[in-house]
């Protein structure tokens, strides 16, 4: 038995998100059919975030079990073979039998891309949200950098989350602008239900005037969802980067 | 009566290129339909470049000519409102009855795009082509360099052309590379049919090392289609940018 490490890529465009859910096509039963098609078993991944319809990723992971004697190595190419092509796994290896990839220290970028210009980009329109209303990044900036740190981030978490607890730990987010298009990245070691699309439709409210930078503190101290800005819309979201920060758990030898 | 100028952008994936044909959705196809309802009249764009299957725009050009009273500036506006979302247009003026924007001086810029690693990103799919072969972006701006000038670009030009002559001039053609990801930029006076896809597909053998970049003045004098590179793939072509050399022309008051 050995356990394989994915590095998933996909567009989010036509899935239901990660998680399997029934009646509905997501990037998990996609794995799921696929693994157990090529391994003629009954294969099921244990995903690392849970990301939502329409939202994109260049590096998710999953971790499966099998006893397949296929080099680890092998598995991308592989399973590339089977998987549509809006998903794509861009690595496998095999790591320790107890590496979960939920349960290990980790630092997770995300990034919301805003095309900002009097019309829409055809070719932008799925990977990035629109808006002609012009945004100013300075302030956007300024704003972003009151979320780094550890704060109870309950005001921009989805009323629909069941998580324990809403303190979360943002290492870094900032707001760049290249041409006509805001890129706001943010980097954590984890993320409540929304999170990345309150603080994106947040950072838009500060942009276009209705908020100042300095708001944010308020917002974070009210622990009220009502206070942040609108959730934005999904496709501008993509799950850009997933590290593990203790990096001897993926080490098979210190297992 | 007045003519108007659109500036037209478009995710060429659903589309049987720019040009009018039966049985088949084309650019061309669906702004004389969304024109003709807006306007309650037979309109038909007369379109500047026509672009392949799979094709994309950020900025083609097509002028139409109505009695409407409707101001030029706000076709854009309306037309966006019908137009499917992967058609926008981003800009509509009004321009001299006689500006005609396939018999202009006028500078054409086209990029190919090429994701160059080891597995495809899904997410760049459908704007780039995908090889894994290693490709030396030294030896290929090399290459391109030789493209620049006036020349006879038989060799770069589909049998299947009707062109009368097959001389062009290429004002600038450079390859950079950002990340993954290849462009090659070709600006010229006027391109022969599926030519940048061919010297796309040219250059990218001169990076996987079959042919050098002094080989392109040979391909050039051969006059042969045979001696160039294979047609790269539609998607990872786009129409940049379209710039009028003779602004006069352009201009109302000089009509």
């Amino acid at each position: 038995m050995k356990r394989v490490m994915l590095t998933v890529a996909y567009d989010g465009t036509n899935y239901h998100g990660w998680q399997l859910q029934p009646n509905v096509i997501t990037i998990e039963s996609v794995l799921n059919e696929n693994l157990s098609a090529l391994l003629k078993d009954d294969i099921r991944v244990i995903g690392a975030s849970r990301t939502d319809t329409g939202v994109h990723a260049l590096g998710n992971i999953a971790v499966f079990d099998t006893h397949a004697r296929m080099p680890a190595e092998k598995f991308s190419y592989a399973l590339n073979q089977r998987l549509p092509e809006d998903i794509r796994i861009q690595s496998s290896k095999e790591v320790p039998l107890n590496f979960h990839p939920r349960k290990q220290d980790s630092r997770k970028t995300y990034e919301y891309k805003i095309q900002n210009s009097d019309f829409p980009m055809p070719v932008l329109r799925l990977y990035a949200h629109f808006t002609y209303v012009p945004l100013d990044i300075g302030l956007m900036r300024r704003a972003a950098a009151y979320l780094k740190g550890t704060h109870d981030f309950k005001s921009f978490c989805s009323i629909h989350s069941a998580a324990e607890t809403t303190v979360r730990t943002i290492f870094d987010a900032d707001v760049e602008k290249v041409g006509d298009m805001i890129t706001i990245r943010v980097t954590g070691s984890g993320f409540l239900y929304n999170m990345v699309r309150i603080i994106a439709g947040t950072l838009m409210e500060v942009g276009r005037g209705n908020l100042l930078p300095e708001d944010i503190t308020g917002i974070l101290e009210a622990c009220d969802r009502a206070k942040a800005g609108p959730t934005a819309p999904a496709c501008g979201l993509t799950l850009a980067k997933y590290e593990f920060t203790n990096l001897s758990l993926l080490r098979l030898e210190d297992a």
